[in-house]
């Protein structure tokens, strides 16, 4: 018998999971869904296929539903039965109905086994391949049921205090509380603390958990937590957790002399660990959602801390949700903008070619939406309901018209649909986005180009022609402009002072990128001590979602007007676990799929250096220190760089170039 | 306090019954769904409301969801809370989420009341009115639990036969089996009959329960029965059931001194008021499925019978199903032309333009899902997926390109289009569909026409140039050729025997329809006697899906290869109430909502007859003798027809005509 999977309609199970996770955020015990359209699985599903056999085989058909039945041929028969199938053709069509979540089907079979060679009937739509996944490939799963790994934890301490008592699990972490040996009928209101403040604060701490005795025990929803307060109970009970996590291996390592940012590497691999969930989450505490932008960014540290394609896949489909589309990605134009771009990148670090097939319709869908709403110059205009991001869009007037740092993203996305489309043959749609990027290119030149100040400005409908770091950042990033205009914005807005810095860690990402693309070094270690460091000196066992200096660790605990609205876990924190990797180790893919690649390894700031980077299905391993560079890797197609020098790395084979000469 | 109702994203009431009822059909216990998608409503829905309020008011929220919560202005509050609102400008936001059914919501206040004033929240697609239905108005009101009636029934008898008991309920039935005292542990399996030799054969029978034991009882789903067959359980058990229905009044009436038609007549209000449920099904036993042709005949049935104007809304609904139309509508062209037609014919019995208002949007882009799919002439020609009905289709080549009946039916429905676009307005759309009807009027004339047959034939393609009726009934009832056309059609086909004779009860709604409107009663009267009356002679108590008057009655049980394949209690045979009425009482509008309207009553083959017809908002009283006719209305518009001479009908006084002279 073959390998079988549970297979079900495509996007299904990303819909279903997505849909779970985007309606589990409370407020105070207040059900609070997202301000975006949740889309739902198909409750009625029909899958096929057809196959001429040679040999007589059987074939037995499971469905997790109740209603669900198979046609062989012509003949129907209950899900469960097992049919022998004589030699020739055969047409087998499953039916399932589920009512509360998704119809999906096993086959036992050789030539009928479920797989993703089986088809989904979309009765005059779009037939398509069936959607499977390879955590569900045994009869006993449940593709309803998400594939978290487990582990109980205890608190490290506890404490009687207001009247209760606030329990310290020591880190962040997240999961189901469980309590057990309570009286029967206990019931009360249970606070959760991402800080020690928060817990012991009930008024303005932001997730409570009802407690409500069953069994003499009480198993509660996943929570994010560090200190949990319970009010006096009445009973001696106990208390500890169990740990839901994703068990996702780590392929990147980074280790140097430095303390600070060794610590530094290692909460942020913590943080993303804890985000990476159905899909990559902004933050555990608050909207656990996943949001584009968000998500982007920790595409990009997954590309050198695990690898792992398919929680790229997943979150993708996640933030993508069914047609039609009808708003912005999380309602953001940036981050449809960031959805597309997100594809070719995926491509270009992991060479999964088949994702991108399959994410082809939606992309086209989505570049419709996106074209269809442009203004009559072609440039993307906020429209009502739209978000216009970027950075919290501080800077941004209502009148501001359309703004440099979205046709910068918008011109991305252009590009990098072209580059899919081609990569797919599909030579025409190739040529059409290569077309509108162009254009988009010219159009950015000119209409936001300032000579004088020698920068993008931000909008030129307002006549302000004021200037931020945003919009430039994406220029160098993006390589939206000439060189000539590149080192004028690196001279008068990058090293200029005058112009606001950034503040928020998101935005952090991309500057520090391009700080260090442009070889200030310094600059990203200064920031990682401060910043970051910063967070680690008050005590943070995880990122924050954003960061003050000069505030105090419990003033740093406010946000969105909130005591303690701030997360205090947010992946978008975790960027310098990529920065690292790609400066420091300075190990990145300079063709599609790592089919070719450098190693411009860097010192910065430290004495020595190593780790490794996940590159395509391949490990590269770097040690520098002041005397010798080391590399090693197991796929071709690598060079080192040092200075202006060029080593060939040949697979398997360890390189060592010595630096004292 | 305003009266409340519940209210839904709009629509989803009807696709979440819809849903249900489309997948309640099982052959021998095997799950059958429909081969057309089933839409199932949103899981996720936000609704809301915005007003200003001169008073200091209060307002509750109550969800059917447990995940829901409303936004004041912008505070959240959980579903349950009373809120104080003051004078001012407030804007209120429901949200729900319910994973196994759909999200409904329930507002006691004064100006937030929840009615259709509030506003679906589309997420960008298209905000709409909410959903409401006047059955659900009470705060304890489920609209998930469709509100039918149950009344008690027990089996007229019972016999000790084929080891087990065989139990008659008298006629055909629609419930749930309730077994009593049955001993711990028992199952097995009971077999539902529409007729006594159904029951007795298990391997032949469609319908079967599976009996399990559950603390003493058992009440089964809902299944069509006359009889049932209980094999030995080894307990003294009682079997009775619970009769399912919807307590519709008759507001029609008919009563003639023909006993055999008295009986036709009651046979099948009882047939129609079976199948009158969530919407109009096609028959009790097999599908239950709602089709549009047979939905689109007991509209007219409908509208001389019970005139309840919210089943011929929901079935409407649930025949549409949800966007995107990928697909025809139970994929059969036909149905969506009808769907289209009887939008407009709704409208003109019953003068609801609400109805056509909320529906425009699913009629326009049903039209285009149509006009897209057109051949190079703009015509309609078979496509992949799609089934041409028109009656079984038999007389279909499946080389024979664009069919003459079909292109009368899309004929039939531009022009109905084109009078709903004019009633709301829309002249543009109007204008258009006038444009496609007259241009389709003219090819049909010119394409399909036969001046030496002097009638329409079947296609044009495959040259053979044959004849049927159906194509000419169409021509005839939708106005769809000259009147010297014609006449000649009567003349060379509809009184032509070789032409080969309708066979289905099915076309000969049509035809009987057309018979009489060129005044040969006579067949329609003969028909009556041998096709519905030869049932009734058979024993029948409801009418059948199709006859045979050559064949016996259990070899008319048969149907589809199957022994007891045919549905004994079919919607379609219902016609009688509909041609008795519009032709005998005579009763028909000649405006719009019956704002003028005629009576042009028959005798027929009737020494005497009598009976009301309702009329919009009104009814129609008419008794005829062959001496006098007596008219009474209680509205406006009428006039009274006979042979050549016109008597206005005022409104709520008697007229009587004597014929005497």
């Amino acid at each position: 018998m073959k390998q079988s999977k549970w297979i079900w309609k495509p996007g299904d199970f990303e819909l279903y999971h997505s849909m779970l996770l985007h309606n589990r955020r409370t407020y105070q015990g207040i059900y609070y869904p997202p301000m975006w359209r949740v889309d739902a699985p198909a409750r009625n599903v029909m899958l096929y296929k057809r196959a001429e056999i040679e040999q007589r085989e059987t074939l037995t058909v499971y469905s997790n539903a109740k209603q669900a039945s198979f046609l062989v041929d012509n003949t129907r028969y209950p899900a469960g039965t097992t049919v022998t199938l004589e030699p020739g053709k055969h047409f087998i069509k499953l039916f399932g109905y589920k009512p509360d979540g998704f119809p999906a089907f096993y086959c036992v079979g050789d030539t009928f086994a479920s797989d993703e060679s089986w088809k989904f009937g979309s009765y005059g739509a779009r037939d398509a391949h069936a959607g499977a996944n390879d955590m569900y490939t045994e009869p006993g799963d449940n593709p309803e049921i998400f594939k978290f790994s487990y582990e109980r934890i205890a608190p490290v301490s506890a404490e009687e205090t207001n009247g209760g008592t606030l329990y310290d699990f020591g880190k962040e972490t997240f999961g189901k509380l469980i309590f057990e040996n309570l009286a029967p009928g206990t019931s009360a209101t249970v606070i959760c603390g991402e800080s020690r403040e928060e817990a012991l604060c009930p008024e303005e701490a932001i997730v409570y958990v009802d407690l409500c005795e069953e069994n003499g025990g009480f198993v509660s929803t996943t929570v994010a937590f560090r200190y949990i307060f319970v009010p006096a109970l009445g009973c001696d009970y106990s208390l500890c957790a169990d740990y839901e996590y994703l068990p996702l291996e780590n392929k990147g390592s980074f280790r140097s002399d430095d303390p600070m940012i060794n610590k530094i590497w290692e909460v942020a691999d913590y943080t993303l660990h804890l985000n990476a969930r159905e899909g990559f989450f902004d933050g555990l505490k608050r909207d656990r959602w996943v949001w584009g932008g968000d998500a982007y960014q920790s595409y990009f540290v997954n590309y050198y801390l695990m690898n792992d394609k398919d929680i790229v896949r997943r979150t993708q489909r996640i933030l993508r949700g069914a047609n039609p589309m009808t708003m912005h990605i999380n309602t953001i134009s940036d981050y449809t903008f960031y959805w597309i771009a997100a594809m070719w990148e995926y491509y270009f670090h992991t060479g999964d070619k088949q994702f991108i097939w399959a994410s082809y319709p939606n992309m086209l869908t989505t570049m419709n939406f996106v074209t269809s709403r442009l203004d009559e110059d072609g440039l993307y205009a906020k429209r009502r309901g739209d978000w216009v991001f970027v950075d919290w869009s501080t800077f941004f007037d209502k009148d501001s018209g359309p703004m440099c740092a979205e046709q910068m993203l918008l011109c991305r996305a252009y590009d990098c649909m072209a580059k899919c489309a081609a990569l797919l043959d599909d030579e025409k749609t190739a040529e059409k986005f290569t077309e509108l990027k162009d254009d988009l290119y010219e159009k950015i030149n000119r209409l936001y180009w300032d000579e004088e100040k020698s920068a993008f400005i931000d909008d030129y409908a307002t006549g302000n022609r004021n200037v931020t770091r945003h919009a430039n950042i994406f220029a160098l990033l993006y390589g939206l402009t000439s060189e000539e205009r590149k080192q004028r914005i690196i001279d008068c807005v990058i090293k200029n002072p005058e112009i606001p810095a950034i503040t928020t860690p998101y935005f952090e990402f991309f500057e520090l990128d391009a700080m260090c693309s442009i070889g200030e070094f310094q600059y990203m270690t200064d920031m990682l001590h401060s910043y970051w460091g910063g967070m680690l000196n008050h005590g943070a066992t995880t990122i924050w979602e954003e960061y003050f200096p000069e505030k105090s660790r419990v003033e740093n605990y406010a946000m969105y007007g909130k005591a303690f609205g701030k997360s205090l876990c947010h992946a978008w924190g975790a960027s310098p676990i990529y920065l690292l990797g790609k400066y420091a180790l300075g190990v990145r893919p300079t063709a599609p799929a790592y089919e070719a690649y450098e190693v411009r390894p860097n010192l910065m700031c430290f004495g020595e250096l190593e780790g490794t980077v996940p590159a395509a299905d391949g490990t590269v391993w770097v040690r520098m220190t002041r005397d010798a560079v080391t590399v090693r890797a197991d796929l071709a197609g690598g060079t080192l760089v040092l200075g202006d020098k060029s080593y060939p790395i040949e697979k398997d084979v360890e390189l060592t170039v010595s630096l004292s000469s």
